[in-house]
């Protein structure tokens, strides 16, 4: 299952790069190969007209500026169905809680919980709560499960050179609210997590999206690669339209950090056909979460290769992205 | 949120008790207040026809026998579909793991989870790693949600004196055989966990089954307090009709334990009319699952009063049973 020298399970592994992706390719996906888990979608679309998804937070600080683990553990599931083409409706909700969280900090993420449900128009379903020992777990842990109403699917067979990539906003607000919070780097700073729904961009499935993928770990360097590898095309970003803020890059260049691998949790990243890229565009602008949105390159033939991620640099060069192999800030979600 | 002495969240909390569900009921439902969750029962019946239950296993040890966690988060899961009214179809399946968890181990528990499914003809569509340093897990804790098809629905306000009470098996084995496999009680026995699917009692809803609950955290007198809560009459269990092992019955003694509160991972308590329960008794015991299944006693206004579970013990009496308040057994599932 391992190489010699790796007989156990190291951190890199959950770092969303290519370390985990291969993993769960290589020893997840085969255990258990069947039509719905061969896509590896952030949802499966199943037979009764549902989708269905997972996700267990596991956030470390558990409050962080802009959200906590509940806003995550809701918008996160909300945001995996809305990409995979579907309505979020239903979600559960699984608490491992450690002995002696305080109930004030219990009584705070459920009241997040209840607030973001809300917010993104889903129910508590169902639920569940284990309580392990001091030193078993780091506060809380949170799962949900999300149920949807599929109203499209991803088309990637559609994708072709001229189409749009379009960025909800901008980038890395989320990975750095989190870092910054855990005071390991003794930097102060302003940057509050994105964490939002992403239900805002439902129509756009139906005004022709071929697909869409919100901004988790890896990255939008790393989901675009992983989008890059499964088409025969390649596609090209220009750094000069990717929207940071202030804030985001200040501190990247001062944790000499790429924002083109940050985690998002209320961003996404969409491929829309050329000519209805603009009027989407638009759509977009009109939310207040998508006010900075851009579009940000394009399918490209012409310069790279078939399953290639190029960036055309500021500085006029292009560089080759290559998805997140390993990274050490576990936790970030 | 809680008296001044408990600011914090304890290990009784995580029992499956009367703590537990009064902690849910006042702190978690209200919260999340909708029709769904109201009736807090194993799985909850989402408009599309569809069922939708999730649990957390955060058993421990990992391997115990007859089972692993991986055996056990699959059939904890399908269990609670199939004693709500619906065929399991899809499980999502959602990893913690401890950073330093052996490979083996985890390729074991993987193809546990494998083989559980595709004895409870249940797929794997869809799931989600995250890893946590040394000491923020133990070693690895599992969630699986599952959608199913509801084909019925429990009708409690259907229950009438008269109703048989149908046990379809021994009791206690799961947790016996955890709670020895820790080795703190210096025990050798040769208990193996009860784990497995109750798939088979499916038919039983067509063939006029009016409730269905798994046997797990809270033990038959628990779940079946609960019950009695719930309707206008009073439950009457016979001591002498309870199925037990040999096994189960010496360790039990010997611990000072109780198996009307031990916690089954493949046992289920059914409330059948008085006409139908013969012949579903004989059903339940064509499966070589339900071997040891007996009506262990009925719905009975003439002894208690509505909302008690009495038990008639061996030597004659009559015993008031209360859920279980608290339990310092946690980690059980």
């Amino acid at each position: 299952m391992a190489t010699t020298e790796e007989k156990a399970v190291s951190l890199e592994l959950g770092s969303g790069g290519k370390r985990m992706r291969d993993f769960i390719a290589r020893h997840i996906v085969p255990a258990f190969r069947n039509p719905f888990l061969d896509d590896l979608g952030d949802a499966s679309h199943l037979p009764m007209g549902v989708a269905f998804t997972t996700d267990s937070y596991v956030v470390d600080p558990i409050f962080f500026p802009g959200g906590d683990i509940g806003t995550l553990a809701v918008n996160g599931t909300v945001n995996d169905l809305v990409v995979s083409g579907a309505v979020p409706r239903f979600l559960s909700l699984a608490l491992i809680l450690e002995e002696g969280l305080p109930w004030v900090d219990l009584s705070r993420i459920l009241r997040s919980i209840k607030r973001a449900a809300s917010r993104a128009d889903v129910l508590v379903a169902g639920g569940d709560t284990k309580v392990v020992r001091r030193g078993q777990a780091d506060k809380i842990y949170v799962n949900t499960s999300g149920v949807g109403l599929t109203v499209a699917r991803p088309r990637t067979s559609l994708i072709r050179p001229g189409d749009r990539i379009i960025l909800t906003g901008t980038l890395g607000e989320h990975s750095l609210a989190v870092m910054l919070a855990r005071e390991e780097f003794g930097l102060e700073s302003r940057v509050r997590s994105d964490c939002a729904p992403l239900t805002y961009l439902l129509p756009l499935w139906e005004r022709g999206a071929l697909w869409m993928r919100d901004i988790t770990r890896g990255g939008l360097a790393t989901i675009l690669s992983e989008l890059a590898e499964k088409i025969p095309h390649a596609l090209l970003i220009e750094e000069e339209k990717i929207p940071l803020s202030l804030a985001v890059r200040g501190a990247s260049e001062l944790l000499g950090i790429d924002p083109l691998y940050l985690a998002c949790e209320g961003r996404a990243v969409i491929v829309a056909p050329q000519k209805k890229a603009g009027a989407m565009l638009s759509e977009i602008r009109k939310s207040p979460l998508g006010r900075r949105a851009a579009i940000i390159g394009r399918v490209d033939d012409r310069i790279g290769r078939p399953g290639e991620l190029l960036l055309a640099t500021m500085t006029g060069g292009l560089r080759l992205l290559e998805p997140l192999t390993s990274e050490l800030l576990p936790r970030i979600c």
